[in-house]
């Protein structure tokens, strides 16, 4: 005879400093997916009591494979070749995704990507792939395993069958102060990651100003965990550790970061972004297992930049959902903001800074992130940055490009973008993303 | 301009081990009683990083202001004298209520006293009262206005109208496991004073095996949080810490405990039940500014046991709130059990110990408390223990008798009741509840 469990003696076992059995935390997991056994309220007592108290590393896995198990789960044995996705942990200007994805797939790789909605000062690539007129992110699991057969391509957001039980934690969480836990991160992550059945993942967690991690150690530790916790629930990973300090590219906003990510996959983006765009992708590769070596797959990669293989996977996806594919050629067919206007330099100097977190939330305030979940955003908006960290300017030379639709979003942001830009009489002691790369395990 | 303030933020500062400013606290408190700007889960959450960071005197004394302030608060300067009441931690046996009520009454002191339910192995006063036919403990304010006008007695349950934040929160604690929460309990117990207006407030804070602090450590730690925080609140107070490691008096059960209060007042009552009445009645009557010491409290309530005076207030308050006032002259008026069982000694010894818990848990599973909130109860059953700590017995002799409805619910407390009397080959070295009174703060 088994004795029922009690939401509050899991709580309390927890607030107390315990650790929680597998059974345990099954139900905590199946009353966040069901409500059986829990209230909201108890949810986010436990929530809570983790938070302070911490989960060690079986706790947490178990928790990751619950959750990735509260679902509908992906199955992928039907296709020919290996099934491997990318997350990063947000940052602002990051476009890799929709130039990664389509690199990976034109080399061989299936790619069921599954990505959100920006939140706070960081994008999303649902919110940028939406800025293409038709584009379609929502879709039924029958229909994405259909897109990624065809084209080894799916870039969607995900199917309210997948993970119910994140999508209720992460609403307690993201009002209850619970957010920035290690272990409930990790679990949130790779959770959605196992429901997607990939065999492989790469993982770029961001270290710097403008990331969610600020500190080395923060960041390192959470690469950490992701590496532990994903490899004991059965995924090949490669984490890879690097710099948001500054903007990624020059482009910040959702139709703008699309041109941006366009121009790369023609090859003439910005260093930077076709620099980690590439060897993200080929880390892809090594974990599909399509080749042994990062410098092999860099090879291939490179060279699916090159032939234009990658803009074809991109052209062919966005016809697939739904987007009008004259983008990729004309990229005035994405809405554009009515008025630009430039922030000048007062002085001669040297940009010492790009603030990567005050572009990011003046960007937001423009119109085109959000600060609450539920509201609308404006595709057209953005800045662009004019110069890079290191450069020399004069007074009166354009720093940043602001593109904006209302005069008062363009003063609420104008002090933010201000003091984003950071000039000094002597050059930095050390660039911001150099290097851009800082660790990997895999 | 005031930024309005949000709920997470109020969770996130105390998570992070931070100090609630008054005006955090104020909207916590009011986000419990009434629900704005709080959800119940962001409520528990706030609860469980208080139960784990703590709360500073100074955040407790405001937390147990604005709960106090969160609904009704009654108001007596209409009276010609002084208004104290007495409340317990919580203790098995414990009838001192119904006895030490009237007999303050008797002096001049008018008791507006709110009790509460038993919950666990602990009983609580309105049930007790309940189990007097007809007796209604359920009254709108202004009625309870009139009752301790007319008799300076009414022995009554919380109006809804009053703290209404304290019954959101209890009632979250409960099934979150926050319940045992230094400043939490401690503003719970006081808010509820607060809103009695009372001037004056007699602690009796209970140690040992059968109460809710076993430690004298915890005990003492929670009668300082009560005096200072009640102290600074506004309360004369007097703190008791008493030993609850036996049952008070022979009696556990709602009728049988009406029926040993009676026996009390008139003068024919254990001598434990007597002496801590007539203790905690005397302190009544020095926070009420009747007499300046305690011996002279006592003698005053010593006479008014003698004469029958305190016999005659409760026999008006039985009367005034609907009860059948018989029941004082004569017990068999109360319920009765249909079956009455012994539990005998099966070897010869001393009585080392009665242990309180046991008993009490052993009382609810016959039927006489609850295990949940709003679960019914039976009046009759319980138990009478025939012997006392350091009692030589003999075998074959009676040590409890027990009044039950219903065999299967006496076969569940069988086994818990043979373990709560310890019979023992030499006495025990310290008896328990010698001395009673353990210390006093006032």
């Amino acid at each position: 005879m088994s004795i029922p469990l009690r939401a509050v003696d899991v709580i309390r076992r927890k607030r107390d400093g315990g650790v929680l059995s597998a059974q345990e935390i099954d139900f905590f997991v199946q009353g966040a997916s069901s409500g059986t056994g829990w209230t909201d309220y108890q949810l986010s007592a436990l929530l809570m009591a983790i938070f302070l108290r911490g989960m060690s590393e079986e706790e947490t896995i178990r928790l990751t494979q619950a959750m990735a198990a509260s679902g509908t789960r992906l199955e992928w044995s039907d296709l020919p070749g290996p099934v491997v996705d990318k997350h990063s942990t947000g940052g602002v200007g990051d476009k890799t995704s929709l130039i990664l994805a389509p690199l990976a797939a034109a080399c061989g790789v299936y790619v069921p990507m599954m990505s959100g909605r920006g939140l706070g000062h960081t994008g999303g690539t649902l919110d940028k792939l939406e800025s293409i007129p038709g584009f379609q992110v929502c879709w039924e699991i029958d229909a994405i395993r259909q897109l990624v057969r065809n084209n080894r391509l799916a870039m969607v957001g995900p199917t309210p069958a997948m993970v119910p039980a994140d999508r209720t934690l992460y609403a307690l969480r993201d009002v209850t102060a619970t957010v920035e836990s290690l272990p409930l991160i990790t679990a949130s992550i790779l959770s959605k990651k196992l429901a997607e059945g990939i065999q492989g993942l790469v993982l770029d967690v961001k270290c710097g100003q403008g990331a969610f991690m600020k500190t080395r150690v923060e960041a390192e530790a959470l690469a950490r965990s992701l590496r532990d916790v994903g490899t004991a629930a059965g995924l090949r990973l490669a984490v890879l550790l690097t710099a948001m300090d500054a903007p990624l590219g020059r482009c910040i906003g959702n139709a703008l970061e699309v041109r941006e990510a366009i121009a790369t996959l023609r090859g003439e983006g910005p260093e930077d972004i076709t620099e980690l765009s590439l060897h993200l992708a080929a880390w892809m590769l090594v974990l599909g297992g399509i080749t042994a070596s990062v410098d092999a797959a860099r090879h291939w990669v490179e060279r699916a930049l090159r032939s234009g293989e990658g803009l074809e996977v991109f052209r062919r996806c966005v016809a697939a959902q739904g987007g009008d594919p004259r983008v990729v050629d004309d990229p005035s067919h994405l809405p554009q903001a009515p008025h630009i206007t430039t922030l000048q330099a007062d002085r001669p100097g040297i940009v010492a800074a790009l603030d990567a977190e005050l572009i990011g939330l003046a960007t937001m305030r423009l119109g085109a992130g959000r600060a609450h979940k539920d509201e609308a955003i404006d595709h057209a908006v953005g800045v662009v940055c004019r110069v890079h960290p290191g450069e020399k300017v004069t007074p009166g030379q354009a720093l940043l490009e602001v593109h904006y639709r209302d005069a008062n979003r363009l003063y609420a942001a104008w002090p933010l973008l201000q003091q984003a830009v950071v000039l000094s009489e002597y050059p930095p002691p050390s660039l911001p993303n150099q290097p851009l790369l800082l660790a990997t395990w895999s």
